[in-house]
């Protein structure tokens, strides 16, 4: 691993660099970055075909999160120019106050170094995470999926040459050479050289980064997410999020994948539920209580802990707020919950006492997202609890620091 | 290690009870706690003298942090008053906002769940530490020293025993009950169980810590701190400042391990500052340059990284502010950085430009505490970058999460 070595030492130095740059300097390397990609586009589509062409085995679903087109590539360019137009992120001051010796000490926020993003399929995150990463002050080492490894590259060249141009170091958004698990497992390793690691993707993945890390790691990681019903509810509001949290784009990690329903109004609503999933052909798992209202395959117990990433919805109807929030804690990944309800104090008690990166009332889980959040790109979804939780913007790839002015003060005892 | 995962999981279900008690309730715990140390003084002191005994073999430093008398159990209780005291950090909104689908975003602090703390030898950290965790709505896993273990024994059964009586469950303090270097391998995988492990102390348990941990870790890691003294420093301010910094408590994190000074002041400062020194029998060692305007041992390239806990000073004679800060680049751990000067665009460059959890002009490293900075007691000073960095108080161990009040909105796209 002695070349990777030298590439992360780059990446410490550039990160140096990137630290001290104005925020009107990294914001004009992101629009020059934004015109490179749309002029240099021919050259994207042609490195993105050869990989479509290489992964004629993959599944349609996996292809069409490979697939770049025209559109695709302005788009990307239209991302680098919104994250540019963000305010920029470094130097606020978050908090300040004098303390009794008379120091006063401010909290100012900072960039957080050297960050490692590993992905999968998706080409436009090469250009979304660098251009975060760049925008907060940050270096970026980019790790994508194998099968992208064209597009990617591409991507990331045009990328360099803007860096070059303006005389910024190429290596704050540079691949990871080496794209073999073997040289994941080092890379996590190097808290000498990386500040923090973000693996996005499958368990598998997850699983790697969280047992060989010595970095600090944020996990973008599943989300097994419920939607409850509770007997005050409104049915077409019920109707209308249910259908819009699992069927919108069930391969999301914020689509729901188990329905609660309070027993009370089982009767009346599940067979009307019924008949709205099955014109969107979502095939329904129930609990026996359900099966007994509505005709569908039954749930076992593993259904209650699985996330589908498919049109698949688990039923359960329970006894009333208190069994819906055991369940919840019980099977949840902590990711995005919601409740649909009227009752004043059912909303505030699911709000309060569930513990997940994003509670709901009266909303579907879908917009636990960067951009439905209005933070611009996201960077990933945070399904920590440390640092960042939920959706992560620009703002989430900083930290802090003291700046502490003092005249001459020494500490007493 | 079947024992083990029952007391985790006690200390899981304890950290639901524990976030949804009110904060008066957890207030008026830590006082009845402060109370209850105060009454049972004497079986904390004569626990303590068991482990005083058996740690005849120790070193002096360590058996004085060990020691507990009448005033140190009072100084425990009084620490309990003033955690119980401080404004509750739960439930505090700290954004908000609406998005564009109309959905009302609020960010709201909320504990971060069960809290493993590793510390060593002072046996008071027990009651701070299991009192700052109740105080965010937190539960603590004790792992203290072996060497203090009927003092931290005796201090959680009256932590304990307090929780019993106001009908809270016991496992929101408790010592882990096998305190083995296997068992401790073992608790930092059981992220299933655990949000945050806390190591504070020597390198060897950092070490084994960040290397097998699957848990969030922050680290309470040395501290390899400087001081600089630009050629626009006053001198008065500079030795004062350099005499507190390194002979106060040399033992301590936030001491300064080396002394830079500007090239065209060193031949005035440096005879006056071993005069200083030499009055407090600091050992000085010095680059070639020092040790020709002043006659102390040679520094050798280790004297640069080292943290000497001891009254030791390594000395360097730098160009200027570019060295100072490239060398604190090179050998600094990022924690506490001090610059003694002047000239305002001097501090103001060091400030912005180095690094660190604390910079601070014209003043002590040693104020880097979470005592100083006005947080109540501290749990760790963090050395890393993620979640806090620098002194941890009761708002460092929350984390957020996000409650969203909608009207029946779907997401389009």
């Amino acid at each position: 691993m002695e070349d990777l070595t030298a590439f992360l030492q780059e990446a410490k130095s550039a990160a140096r660099t990137v630290a001290k740059l104005s925020g009107k300097t990294r914001a004009n390397a992101l629009n020059e970055m934004a015109r490179a990609i749309e002029q240099n586009g021919e050259a994207i589509l042609s490195a993105n075909e050869k990989d479509m062409n290489a992964a004629i085995d993959l599944s349609s679903a996996l292809r069409e999160r490979l697939k770049l087109d025209e559109k695709g590539v302005l788009e990307m360019a239209k991302s680098l120019r919104e994250i540019a137009a963000c305010r920029d992120p470094l130097g606020l001051v978050i908090d300040g106050w004098i303390n009794e010796a008379g120091l006063k000490i401010e909290k100012v926020s900072v960039p957080i170094g050297v960050i490692g993003v590993i992905y999968e399929s998706r080409p436009n995150i090469t250009a979304d995470v660098a251009a975060l990463c760049l925008k907060s002050g940050n270096v970026a080492i980019l790790k994508g999926g194998k099968e992208a490894a064209r597009s990617n590259a591409a991507i990331a060249e045009i990328l360099q040459s803007v860096l070059t141009k303006l005389n910024l170091p190429k290596a704050a958004a540079a691949l990871l050479p080496d794209g073999s698990r073997e040289a994941v497992k080092w890379l996590v390793k190097q808290d000498r050289y990386i500040d923090l690691i973000m693996p996005r993707g499958g368990e598998e993945l997850i699983k790697t980064v969280t047992q060989n890390a010595s970095v600090a790691v944020i996990k973008h990681d599943k989300g097994v997410c419920h939607l409850y019903i509770h007997k005050s509810a409104d049915y077409e509001k019920a109707e209308a999020i249910a259908i819009n949290a699992k069927v919108q784009k069930p391969s999301a990690c914020n689509a729901i994948e188990t329905l609660l329903i309070d027993d009370l109004i089982a009767a009346e609503f599940l067979p009307k539920l019924k008949a709205a999933f099955d014109k969107r052909s979502t095939e329904l798992r129930g609990c026996e209580k359900t099966r007994a209202i509505i005709d569908i395959k039954a749930a076992s117990e593993n259904d209650w802990e699985r996330e589908y990433l498919e049109n698949i919805l688990a039923v359960k109807i329970v006894s009333g707020i208190g069994e819906a929030i055991a369940h919840i804690e019980k099977y949840g990944s902590a990711h995005s919950e919601a409740i649909i309800a009227n009752d004043h104090s059912a909303v505030e008690r699911f709000l309060n006492e569930i513990d997940a990166a994003c509670v709901y009332a009266n909303a579907s889980t879908r917009f636990t997202d960067g951009g439905q959040f209005g933070f611009g790109a996201e960077v990933g979804i945070s399904s920590g609890k440390l640092h960042a939780r939920g959706p992560m913007g620009i703002k989430e790839l900083t930290t802090y620091k003291y700046q502490i002015y003092g005249s001459g003060q020494t500490r007493e005892h």
